[in-house]
């Protein structure tokens, strides 16, 4: 059995339950999901300054919860606090956008990103760059805004989002799509007859790589630019996280 | 039930039997390990000539064994012939180098390689640049030369090879350290304890990315550069291989 | 008369005493400094996931203080909030990493780092690669780790610092060195005289690089990828950050 | 008296005629042109599976024929076997598509790429990664499909593919269009007049570096990663090639 | 008092005049903006030809009028000499093409350039490659030719330039747009509310930083690549070039 | 009958002797050298400064020799005026430094330099980044200072740049190794035996180069980037080099 932590940062729980039902057609026999909803900062993260602020949160979310579980989902696409996360946690941390990108490129020579809105542009831009993967990258398609409350934008904007994902794939020269964004968990095999590239649902490939790693790397990333700092004094901090980072490299 | 084919386009039986004893033990329950080894070819590939017949040889191979095979593992670290075997297969297809390399990037932002001989530096470097990854990439750690015959390397040279494998980590920064090689296929696991670094092993990797992608995009890599081409008939090919290739796209 | 609030992520006053007198003797006349320390989170940051949580603090620092000034010094190296600082302020925002690894781009081809302790390493590298400037920088040189409180090494390990400088630009080939860490505030210019290569002081380059900002731009960044978001409600934040970013753009 | 062998690894003798043809115009006086086709295969080549397959028939080509010449060009763009042949012979080895790019360097300071199929686009492109020259290039222009049969091209596509490089040159941007793929041997020089960049024909090209080689440095690449690999048996070879494989670096 | 030479390689005083008046409004209190006008070379550098025999020009111009000054602006875009007037003088040296690059490196994550004729392209792409900077550059906009004298372009194409500022950033994505280009200094901040990204002025942005470096750092780049070579004999060059040479780094 | 310029920008006659000897031995039967020494600038450039200014100078000697001559080469390796002289001139114009480059990269896959002085490292490494091929270059050795008469290098140094060349092959991992510097011309071929890398001798790239473009390109680089320039007055130029820009492309 193996136990993996759904960390939605943000604090709308119709998308946690999106992402969980998703999760969950992906997972292997024996893998439990605990989806887990953020019970502070934003109802959904759509600028950089956002996602810093969500990036501690979703450490406070998993300091809290860690107990028994054998691997982590950061489910924002976006990754917030992926890093962090890595340097702070005894398990595998996992993120939907590297988690996509990495996948895909198993799928093709290039990717293209698709999502609801230009605000997230230049974040989603962050993880090609962090990953080191810009030279297979082929650019991001929005449409000029976002239309509708943002749980239902996969049912409102779903043309939209399938025409973009035609045009990466035609004009940008796309092998692989990701429709990158929570609210578009579970949309991309929907796509799959209408689109000549391989479609790739971030929040799947999250949950197969954190079994991987859960089976091939059960401390995760824990090395070299991720070991474990030393224990340190804080003030201000959501305790279970500054009780974590009081222990440090002893814990 | 998912069926991999294992494909050693080497011809050395215990090799392939070490692979597949080492693919079980990394795959899910459900998982059926069909190991395949070459006909004709070479003992052992270790150059970039022999790379290329090898690759070849790789796609008679899985041309030959397809029928039932929800995805394929190349399992030669270099991967010969995975970009063919991608335009060829309606499945998935996975290389050892290129897996090793994805997988690496979660459990640290750089990786190093250790093999068990100087002659495959170039060729292993081939799928660094290939898999655009050389900004992630700290080098490659070799002895001067292999000792003894190569089924055994993993046992006579393996004070050394760890020796490397914490020069990668200490001298040359490497988060992860991939023991590159089919004969050094489950060695990772028994450096773990001696090694500041994570350590990968090619095959388990391979054989659970393999598993996702069977499951989650189970046609594969099958469009953009990686469109199957159109029907075209040949001479003097394995007829395995000239049948598939006639067939083309209508396949 | 131009205002500069010098952000002190870090909770140690001696730390902003020592940047801010650096501050003085680099500013022009009719600049006035105004240093702040943080009241919560950590005594100094070290990691990245302590940086991680400190951008939240300096977005709640600069958001108390914003009143009145012309420009922001983020002051510890690493530069933690910057890019999300630049985001939701309407004045420009400098960080000590980016603006000394800026200025060292006019002082040489090349650029190497030094700081007290290994422990900085991949945190500081982010700063270079997300200044788009690798090709550039020849790596960083550490001790093996920090001697003594963190808030006397420019004094306890002056020595080592200085022999380090010194490897950078011989042995790396540094053209310039930048001295990283708020700890290491003053102590380029005594290095002058023996280390063959510019030294450059980060927050004197920070200081003058607001200075030039507050007369050229003084809206900072603001435009693309830093247009303001539109405003959004949240919970459990800083009172004045939450105020802020529940203006958005409005503001 | 310089002989060179133009191995052309397709099995259609018009195209081999041509590019004979084409070579001998652009030979120096002395220089003996020796066409080969191939006798195995493919009638035309137009996937990376069909190059990865006809380079090993490229290698078997050469190592039949090999006495007495002085260097060999690989007469299919996308140079098929190139890497594996420089590995295994002790004389030049020349791609058309190599030798293209680079004479193109001195001619300009970007180079753009027509063909006459959208199905040698990957191909094609792999050759500007491996020479690590993506910098310089511009990208390639195709029309959406062939028309008609490939030994005709140059002449039935000829309009469009004029089209073609004028675009390369006034949209992309190419200070030189080199004009890809064997059928269009020796159509560069007839759009001189009408294309406003220098255009650059593979063959001619390929046939001048040959001989540059060969005067220069008689036994070509052969050290480092070229160094030739120890003799090994193999099973199931074109024999030539296989009794070369064998003899190894005692040869 | 800090005394900065305005160094105007071209003939044309009127765009010296221009110069002058824009870097006079940039500077600080207590600077001094001393300019210069070639008495040789060309009315008006627009090739890279040009810019070469221009470098050797102002090096002559800088040799001649050094003495008592702190700094030095190149004052033409694309920065002719800049590098070895850095090799040469004992002071700072700043180009304008670098200097608004740099600036604009804080101001955005990507900026464009704009100017008024397409024949500076080559040569104005030349310092972003110089500089390192080319993952930030989206690229040159200009008109298709320059339309009445240089000196006026400012006014007579105002409206096209603006035109294009607005395509810089609306559809190559810049953050920030650099008005390249003597002819167009002063031009950027009568564009600030018309054009959605942040706009940068050469000179004002070389002043400041020749300010700047002249307070942290007065004697420039003069060591690693930059040190002083030393004395030579030299014949036929300008007599304050020839000496400076002759006396090498015992000046 | 090909005539060549061969420009050397230097003023010392033995080293034109030299390399016009080597550039014999390496030119095609039919090819005429014509050897040029400079009349002004300095007996031998080792600087980015005295390359600026010598670059002017074989712009000279170009614009007043070029009557009959098919194609230039610059004989001083760093191409002073390399890309001036390709904007002016409607013939070819090679360096010895880009023709050794790109000449090496059919050679082995990667090359290093070595030369007699630490005082071309800069100068040197330009022309890799300009030439785009950082990625295949690993690097230069030079002695700690040159040792003698520049003129008697060859003789005087030998040893010691033979044992730099094996360095870079066997520790920077050099298949290819360039001598660079006009007065190591011909010592290449003296060291084939005894340095585990091909040699490459720049004046013999450079020869056989531009025979080839005589041939297949016989205006060289003269679109595009390298589109001549309009007509231009000048004053205090030399006379040949005035009246040939004031020509401008209508000549």
């Amino acid at each position: 059995m193996t136990r993996l932590l759904l960390v939605n940062p943000n604090m709308t729980c119709e998308m946690t339950d999106r992402l969980a039902a998703v999760a969950r057609r992906a997972a292997s026999a024996g893998t439990e999901i605990v989806p887990l909803t953020a019970t502070r900062g934003f109802p959904y993260i759509s600028s950089r300054a956002e996602s810093l602020i969500a990036g501690t949160i979703a450490l406070e979310m998993i300091a809290e919860h860690r107990e028994g579980a054998d691997a982590v989902v950061i489910a924002a696409y976006g990754d917030p606090g992926l890093r962090a996360a890595r340097e702070l946690f005894d398990i595998p941390v996992v993120g939907m956008a590297e988690a996509a990108m990495l996948t895909s490129c198993m799928l093709g020579e290039t990717f293209g990103l698709v999502t609801f809105t230009p605000r997230m542009t230049p974040w989603y831009r962050d993880n090609v760059v962090e990953a080191g993967l810009t030279g297979r990258f082929v650019g991001m398609r929005t449409p000029p805004e976002a239309v509708g409350p943002v749980t239902l934008v996969a049912q409102t904007m779903r043309d939209m989002l399938l025409a973009l994902a035609r045009e990466s794939a035609l004009e940008d020269g796309a092998d692989v799509v990701i429709l990158g964004g929570a609210p578009l968990a579970g949309l991309a095999e929907t796509f799959a007859e209408d689109c000549p590239a391989v479609l790739v649902d971030p929040v799947s490939a999250a949950v197969r790589q954190a079994e991987t790693l859960a089976k091939l790397a059960p401390r995760g990333a824990h090395r070299g630019r991720f070991a474990r700092p030393p224990g340190k004094p804080s003030e201000g901090l959501h305790p279970a996280l500054a009780r974590l980072i009081a222990e440090g490299a002893a814990a």
